[in-house]
Parts: structure tokens; sequence; C-alpha cells
């Protein structure tokens, strides 16, 4: 018996749904395809966007902050962008709401001249600004920051991974040289995303660069990082952009350079989003719900006391503040711990079952026994069961205390090596033939057997021939995921065209 | 001479408009009525935001994130704040665009069912989740807040003062009885919005009650803090709501209580916003620009290298570097002291102007002598003038470094000393009639003479009485504040009727 009502083997979106809900981490709202981010899955998100922003800030980038709203004629000016975003975007039309008859409706008379779009990324109005913000090579580089909500009118949404509005941070900058912004897409790629999500989610990626059918509307080229999930589908977990002088040419980003000559810009945009939450979720939780690392769990120690309406309630109690004031003074990832005592008035083994379905890495459970005794009794949420059996551990208050700082890191290793023996183990590399990966993924369709990656050669088609590949992998639900950084050697035959392969790509099923 | 081209006493707009134009804050966007927030004002909300948050956090309040947008059909649920916002707001009416002939139009087979509105406050999102959240007492209180930006469709716009799009923190709770709800509306109002604003930005307030016609749509009663700006002028810094049952009735939030019944809740609400920035920028500002105290500057000590393009320029260039890093290791505020070199290309006196202007507390400017003697040069933004000259000083590196967390100690000691001193000298409590209140108020027009406030005795009428007052009131361009929640002695007659004082008021001009 498991904390939650269905397993990731029986059904694993199901699985999904059921630790976003249970762990308290979002819902659904009223407003179609938006969700509600609750308290803790909001408190894993500040602790990502603290960790995230100081490393942005680290290489240089300033925040700003750019209106919500965009001229709709913005978006049109850049014409591949204006292909890829003018499709599901809400439009605002009206600025007042008229009461007729009791009933409200937007008022006629309050129809804007121009609509506005709510932004589903700010490419254009920050293009803008940057045209009027760059006069010389000295502005260079100009690299900015925001941290905003988004909108994209999705059809099919899940929780986190696919919403019509999302958190996200998007970076924006631009550079007089292709070479200085080139350095800077794959600065924030390998540098600043992978190193986030890597060291600080306990999440390995494969950063690599996405086929041309793949790129952002307008960008020259763009980079990835891909997480496997524990169903073996890829999930991007960032993206950064080479937008070349596409953005500048439509914008007019120009700047005089040491010659006197007016040139184009170079810029570039990446982000990430609030859906590294559900790839927290998918990487990291068990049939128990959310196991969150330590780094980004709001409270890493919880703290149950085990009241029974007696007497010596008023010991444990003390007995608790206090342990939790001892652990708030020890230090673990350079910051306090976050220890909290749970005082709410319901039944303690109740208690112990939230906290383990929300993931939080420690829970003890304190009774009179242990306040006694000066001791604590607790459970370790990555190594929750032996076997069938919750393994709880009873150590001196002292030593606990000592040792929860690396209790808490040690958690995290854990979490970091199954998620790493999981991405090392099922990218497959045998695969030359196309017959093979049809082979591999057209065996089954049901959503909840377990298919890994595909790492194959390629010749790299472009164009027609491209989408034609695009298409042959679609009926197998497959789409290519990047071409990996790293490449090793590449050799045999493109497994589409059976021209000589000149590059490894990934194949995956991905959310 | 000073720094910006326009003083406070010839124009006190203008030279607003300028500050937050040359210390690079904030500019108009293409969006009407949004802003572009730029680097050195979006660090400075950051600042404000961090210490915010933590004492929103420290009084047990935890962040959510509700939707950007709001059925329509929500709005309309409580009656009066419906009234009270139903009218300037950006309304959604599609999903998609469409591309008619090489131009883009809201498409009309995207129509929405229901219009959603862009949320201007999210009493209505947030009471829906509660009135599924809370069940039984044991949920009480439930303590919320966000951090978001919201729309109010505002005809006439000033840089953070008043605009269409702003950002703000929202906290809504939902407690057992009035009482509770009473001393969380109390609680905000007094030990955090005040100590934040008075211990943060070192601005001093008044709170107190609003009148009842100046409660926010829904309100029982409204409270807020009230900041007195340099021409005199009261800005409205933060408000707090107790909102009774109003909200709880039109959306149903109940709860089961101790004996089985189902009882109404009591909720509140409050808000600060970044119109907080433009009240910074008119406490603390002078004639050469923003004065940012250095709690929330985001650069405290910029070290500006006198190079010359001389042989001597790789020596000054290390000596900066040095300096900066053993600045960072001091801590001021609790927090590593931010220093800063400025190497953008451009002329050393230029980067001093810029940073004057921008408001950086301590301006270092390091020359060939300072680099080869192991000294600083610097300035200290609060005190930068002695009569014409400016106060530049020199000291030991080692002396210099030791003092520096003192120095910026004492520079936002000084700008809360000269903010104390105007609000407490310019609150007449001598007038004890309307007419002169006419007198003082109705002397002249012009927007540039100092007008300071009036602390009066009144009847406190309600209905038609009051309206009635409030119109006399805006014949002189004012308005009540607040009744200050530290009363003194009420005494003579009401100001507006005649009748026995029962309750001073605060009349003020206000942003």
């Amino acid at each position: 018996m498991h904390a939650l009502k269905v397993t990731r083997a029986e059904n694993f979106p199901e699985w999904y749904q059921a630790v976003c809900r249970e762990a308290d981490l979002a819902e659904n709202s009223p407003t179609r395809g938006s969700m509600i981010i609750k308290p803790w899955g909001m408190g894993m998100w500040e602790l990502m966007v603290a960790d995230l922003d100081r490393r942005i800030k680290e290489t240089g980038h300033e925040n700003c902050y750019f209106p919500l709203l965009i001229p709709m004629s913005f978006i049109a000016k850049e014409a591949e962008h204006v292909e890829g975003f003018a499709k599901e975007m809400a439009v605002v039309t009206h600025h007042r709401l008229k009461n007729v008859g009791g009933k409200l409706m937007p008022d006629p008379a309050a129809e804007l001249e121009e609509p506005y779009i709510i932004r589903p990324t700010s490419e254009t109005i920050i293009g803008d600004a940057m045209s009027r913000w760059i006069k010389s090579y000295r502005d260079l580089p100009l690299l900015l920051n925001q941290w905003a909500n988004v909108m994209r009118w999705e059809m099919r949404t899940r929780l986190f991974l696919r919403t019509a509005e999302f958190l996200w941070q998007e970076g924006h900058t631009a550079h007089a040289t292709r070479e200085e912004a080139m350095e800077e897409t794959l600065k924030i790629l390998h540098d600043v995303y992978q190193r986030f999500v890597e060291d600080h989610l306990a999440m390995p990626v494969v950063p690599g660069e996405k086929p041309e059918n793949e790129r952002f509307p307008g960008a020259v080229a763009t980079y990835s990082i891909e997480a496997m999930m524990q169903d073996g589908k890829a999930l991007q977990a960032g993206t950064s952009h080479y937008l070349g002088t596409n953005f500048a040419e439509a914008q007019n980003i120009r700047y005089q350079d040491r010659d006197g000559n007016l040139t184009l810009a170079h810029t570039t945009s990446w982000g990430c989003t609030t859906r590294l939450i559900g790839a927290v979720v998918m990487t990291h939780g068990d049939d128990d719900g959310l196991r969150a690392p330590a780094t980004i769990a709001p409270k890493q120690i919880v703290i149950v006391p085990m009241l029974r309406g007696k007497p010596e309630d008023a010991e444990i109690r003390d007995y608790c503040a206090s342990l939790a004031g001892e652990l708030s003074a020890q230090r673990a990832f350079g910051a306090p711990v976050r220890a909290f005592v749970d005082m709410k008035e319901t039944r303690p083994a109740d208690k112990r079952w939230d906290w383990v379905r929300r993931g939080a890495p420690i829970i003890c459970e304190i009774g009179p026994r242990d306040a006694a005794g000066g001791q604590v009794t607790f459970m370790r949420r990555e190594a929750l069961r032996e076997g069938d059996k919750i393994r709880s551990v009873t150590l001196s208050r002292a030593e606990f205390v000592a040792r929860a700082p690396a209790f808490l890191q040690d958690g995290c290793e854990t979490l970091r090596r199954e998620a790493d023996e999981r991405l090392r183990s099922n990218i497959r590399a045998d695969i030359g033939a196309w017959a093979d990966l049809e082979a591999y993924f057209g065996a089954e369709d049901d959503e909840t057997s377990f298919k890994g990656w595909a790492r194959v050669g390629w010749a790299r088609p472009t164009g027609a021939a491209l989408a034609e590949v695009a298409d042959r992998l679609k009926s197998l639900k497959l789409t290519i995921r990047n071409a990996p950084r790293e490449q090793g050697a590449v050799s045999g035959k493109c497994i589409f065209t059976g021209r000589p392969a000149v590059e490894n790509v990934l194949i995956a099923r991905a959310y």
C-alpha cells in the first residue's frame, strides 16, 4: 500500500495528476487552462527562482520589467515570429465593462483602436526598447532578463507541463558580433541552465541543438536541455536561442561601431518556466508522492508532535519548538536549514502522510518518549521504505541536529544518482535503421509502457526532406529532441535517408 | 548648477519625471499607460520585495499564484466590488489572431463565450478558491499572499504613481471571527507595512482608517499608511482592508465551527505596489536626482576608475577591482555590501553624474594618486554638496573599507531624519474652521507651492452628509487621508458640520 491511489507503473499520467493534487502543488482554476499554484508548489518555484536568478545575475544580466500587453502590430514585425506565435493568444479588445440590465458585457464604446495581445514571449516589445537604448558599441552587450507571466492559449493543458498562463524568466540580450551572441547563447545553455537544473534540481540533462524544424520562430539556432522523465519521455527543461540579426532587422536594433558605421546587433533570448516543477515531480516522485530535493523544499525538516490530548503534550510541544530552533541555526546549501513544526489540529498520522506526499526531505515524529529521552525519531523521504515497511530511525537529539545538514545533502545526492542512472541506461545507441526504431517504439502504444530514447546518426536533412522525417517520426509519436553538444563518434548511415550520417541526434517521445 | 535641468522648487511634477528618466528608473512604453521598469528601478523593487516578503512570511503567510485572467461573471459577485472595479479594465474577448490579407485581426471564429478581465485585484478568484479550500475551523486562519502584476485602465498615468499595469503584492486571508480578522488587518498595517516603509524605505508614515467614502469597494473598514512627499502632498503607501463577511457571503466561504455549525468566514486583503518607488523618489530625491536609501540601492558603493588611456590605467583597474572585493566582504543591513566597479567605456565625469542622478549612496573616484597611495576618494550621495561645491573626501583604503557599512547606515539615517522632520513640521493642527482650511489651501492654486496637511476634528458624518463634505474638499483639491490610529485629544467642533468633533482626520492634497 502506497500513499497514492495510483502507482507510476499502473498509469503514469494519472499518477502525475495525483502527485500534483496530493502534494498540494497546484490545481486547475475556473480560468480555462490556467492553474492555481498552491503554497507548497509556489515555495518550490520561489527557491528555484532565487537560485536561477543568482546565476543569471552572476553572469552579468540585469532584471527589468516590460509591459504585459503588446500592441498587435508588434507581433507582425518578424515574419517567422508572427507565424509561430500569432495563432493562439489572448486578445484584449476593450478597456471597460458595461452593466446592461444587471448583466456585465464589454462596453462597445470602449473598444480599443488597436487590440493588444497578452505577451506569449517578449522579443518584440523588448526589441523595440533595445532599438531606443542602443546607440553605440559602448552600449553593448545589453544583457537583460525579466521574471514574468506569459500566456499561450493551449488547447490541451496539463498542470505545470502545458498551461495557458505560466511563469518564467526570459533573457534578452544584444551583442556586437555573431561570435559574442553565440557565446552568450551557449553560456546560458551550459553555465546557467545546465548547471542550475543538474546542481539545484538534481536532474541530469542533455544539452544540444534543436533541428531546424523545432527552432524558436525567428531564431537562427535553438538549443535545449532535455531531461528524461520516469516514463522515459523527454522534457525540454530550458531553451536558449541565437536570433542572428532577424529581430534586429525587424526592429531596427543598430549600433555605431568603433569605425562609425551603423551596424545590426546580434540578439539572443532564453527561457525557463514553471514546467520545471512538473519535471521535478516526474523525475523524483515515487508511489508515495513527491520527493522534493532539499535545495527546493520549502520546508526541509518537518516536525510532527505526536499529541494525544494528555498532560505531556505541553512538554512535547516545547521540545519540538526548541528542536526546530536548533535546526534553524544549522546551515545547508549555504542557507539556514528550513525547519517547521506542524501544529495543525489534525491527527499526527494524517500529518505524516501529508508530508510524505508533499515530499518534505526529513519528517520527524516526536512522541513523549523522544521528548523525555532527548531523542529524535525521523524518516528520510528519499529512502522512505525498506521493503513494505516505513524506515524510521531514532538518534540522540544532538546527533540528529549535527547530522541533519548532511542528511539533506545526501538525500539530494540519492535523487541525483537515481536520475543519472536512469538517463544513462535508457538511451539506446544500437538503433541503426528505421526498422529498428519502428520495432522499439511501434511495438505497443499505451502511454504507460516505458520507452527510453534513441541516439541515432542522421544526414541532417533540411526543408522538405526534414519535414518528411518529422512526419515519419510523428507516426510513432516521436520527435527529434536535439543533437547533443557532446557528439562523440558519428558513423554509419542516416536512419532516415540512408546517406552517410553527419551528426547524432536524440529521438524520443516528449512532453 | 544641479545635475537635473529642473529643480523641485521650479516645477515639482517635471522634476519627478526628470528623476525617473535621468536615474534610469522607468520610461513610458508603446503600450498605453504601461511603463517599462529599467534595471536600476527594478533592482530597487527587487530589494523592496525581498524585505517585505520576509516580513509577510515571518507573520505566517504563504505565497501562492492565481490566474491573471478572471471570468467576467466573478467580478459581478460582490455588489460594491463590481461598482468599484467593473469600470476601467482590460477585457480579453478572443483567443486567436487571424491573418487577413497580410493584416492581423482578432479571429471572429475565436471569440470567447465568456470574456475574461485582466485582474485589477484578486479577491474574487482567490475567494472562489477559499470556498473550496476551507472546510473546517482547522483550516483557519488561511493566510495567503501573492506577488503579481495587475491592471486598471487609468486614463491619466504617471510613472510608478498611476499606471495601467503595476506590480504589487496582495494578501488575502480568512479567519474564524471578526476579532481575528481585525487583528490581522491591523497587524499588516502596523507590524508589516508601517515597519517596512519606515525602517526599510526610511519613509515615515501615518497609519489610520480611511473614511467610509474612501473604502475599498466591498470592505467594511479600510486602513492606510500615508506618507508626505516633498511638495506636501500625501501618498497612500499601502492599504489593509477588513472585508467582514461581504466576500465570504458572495463567494460562499464557510467553515464548520467547533460545534459543527456552518459559519461565514471573515476575510481581509491588503496591498503594496510599485508606486512605492515613486514615493521613494519624491521623499528622498533632491535637485541632483534620486538619493536611494542604501537598503534598496541595487549598488551601494560605485567605484569609478579615473582612466586616462595611460599606462597607469592597469594599476587603477586592479586597485578598483580589489577594493570592490574587500567592500563586498563587508556587511551592511544584514547582507554583503553591494560594491560595483563601473568599467563602461565612457568619460569618468559622465559616470560620476550618472551615479549621482541614480542616487548610489557612495561614489568612489579612484585616480592614479589614490591607487598609488592606497587611499579612496569618495562622495556620499545623501550629503553631496557643501554650498555649491561637491563634497569629496579622501580616506586611507583600510579606514574607508572599515567605515563603509557605517556610512551606508548613516546615510539612511540622514534621509529618515530629513523626512521625519518634514512630516512632523508640516501637519497643521491649528485649523479649527472651514474658513481656515479654505484660507490655507485655497490661497493659490499652482501645483508647485508647498502645502502641508491639516489635522482637524470632525463629527464623522456618513452617507449623503459625507458625500457633501467630500465635494466641498474636492473644490479645494483635497481629500481626507485617514483618521490617524493615534488620535491624541479630540476636542472642538467638526469643521464641516459645526457639531462636536468625535475624531481627528488628516486632510491633504494627494497622489
